[in-house]
């Protein structure tokens, strides 16, 4: 693992990171926030997983998060959205390829080499940081924007016991069911019957989290359509799923919106990771 | 006045506007953080003036300033850092030209055409938000990083009564006397004896300011030596100047930094502001 870079933030360290991914079979680049409590020992983890187009850098340095982890010692890592670099295929389209993982593993050429990004959360990134930093990896938590909400809640509902709550900003609640996910499930897995269980309405109407959960979508979301929060509403009710789902009067669909209520949100994981 | 873009944020707007500016003989972008206070009458203002290399853009989604505007009620302007665009002329350094206005107004061929950036803060900008914006411009203060809290003491400064409270974010404290200075200042203005008095250390051994200052520069500063910090922290104190300069240990020069006291920083112009 390389050191990219490490700026003192809130009393603790933003740093950014590198390393060859077993998963991706690339060079991958995440942001770590360590709080200052970490100096005394292993601290929560919150997971930030970022929406289309992003790079780690986007939630890093616009989301507003570190000063509510500093407050509550929760660590935050910001991943990246897919693998990138030389010999790795892209498409023209801003919702596929690089920068629109999915957090789904490809079976489909040209994608399977290197898009990976389930495993790449679950279980590759996961072990770096836990072998590099005073993290405590039987408290995590995980949140996420958009392609990143749905992303948030697919790990927390197909890896229970690994999250202890959940939340997601403006996420893409049915993606079987939107031009947000069909376009990318056909393209990374082919036919429909090939796709896998990642969809968070799908996982909940399956059971749901087991633990609380918490969305905040604006009700001036450019992409509301796309993201298809009705379904998950009504699945949730049905699950009688701890949790709920905000809609914020006015806001949109940018980090405007998520840094309103980012606050929110890490006081409602440390709830969870310090109970 | 053309609206650009403007989100909902903490409650209140983060706007993004254009205008034909009659300092710069060019159009102009800033950004406008109102708070949801704005929509009872008229709110108090803080001025943010970005450091080089920047827009208005870098502080309005990086410095993490409307949480605690929002939160105390204050508008908070982010101006540009020069003039652009077509016809504007500019120089291969990050330092000199676009991005690189040192708030200072230009006589010197080729730059005396446009870069005229002490008129548009103190005078172009103000009545253009003062009529199209709900602000109470007898209670504005100023706060800057960098190059801009070179440019938030010297207004402060130099039009005595306008500011209530002055604040800055490592600011370089004595251009007169660092290459962050003397190169543009030279390009800008020619001849040192033609310098006008656009230098904080300057102007705190001509007297100083009539409120309180408040000034952060980190430790790990990348570019301490260009600031002159000692230069200020000197004249202050033989100017008995009413305020402090707070060495932060481990912080650097970048928006990490910034973010990290901006809450305080806020809070001491709020002090004044409704004082």
């Amino acid at each position: 693992m390389e050191t990219i870079s490490e700026n003192r933030s809130f009393g603790g360290t933003q740093g950014v990171y590198k390393h060859a991914s077993s998963a991706t079979g690339t060079d991958m680049t995440f942001g770590l926030f360590m709080p200052a409590e970490a100096a005394d020992g292993p601290v929560p983890v919150l997971w930030y997983l970022s929406g289309l187009t992003c790079t780690h850098a986007n939630a890093m340095e616009k989301a507003g998060a570190q000063s509510w982890a500093a407050e509550q010692g929760i660590a935050v890592i910001f991943p990246d959205t897919s693998p990138r670099g030389e010999g790795v295929p892209d498409d023209e389209a801003y919702d596929l390829g690089q920068g629109a993982g999915f957090y789904v593993d490809a079976s489909e050429a040209p994608w399977s080499k290197h898009f990976k990004m389930w495993s790449y959360i679950a279980e590759d990134l996961p072990s770096v940081v836990a072998e590099n930093f005073a993290l405590d990896m039987d408290r995590q938590a995980i949140t996420g924007h958009s392609m990143g909400g749905h992303g948030a809640l697919t790990f927390a509902m197909a890896l229970p016991g690994r999250f202890r709550s959940v939340s997601a900003f403006a996420p893409i609640c049915h993606p079987t069911k939107s031009d947000w996910g069909r376009k990318q499930f056909a393209a990374y897995w082919g036919d429909e019957a090939n796709w896998g269980p990642h969809d968070a309405t799908l996982l909940m109407q399956g059971g749901g989290f087991d633990g609380p959960m918490l969305i905040d979508t604006g009700t001036d979301d450019q992409f509301f359509d796309l993201l298809g929060t009705h379904h998950l509403a009504a699945a949730m009710a049905e699950a009688k799923q701890e949790g709920q789902i905000r809609l914020q009067k006015g806001y949109d669909h940018s980090y405007y919106f998520v840094s309103t209520f980012m606050e929110d949100h890490i006081a409602f994981h440390a709830e969870a990771l310090y109970a």
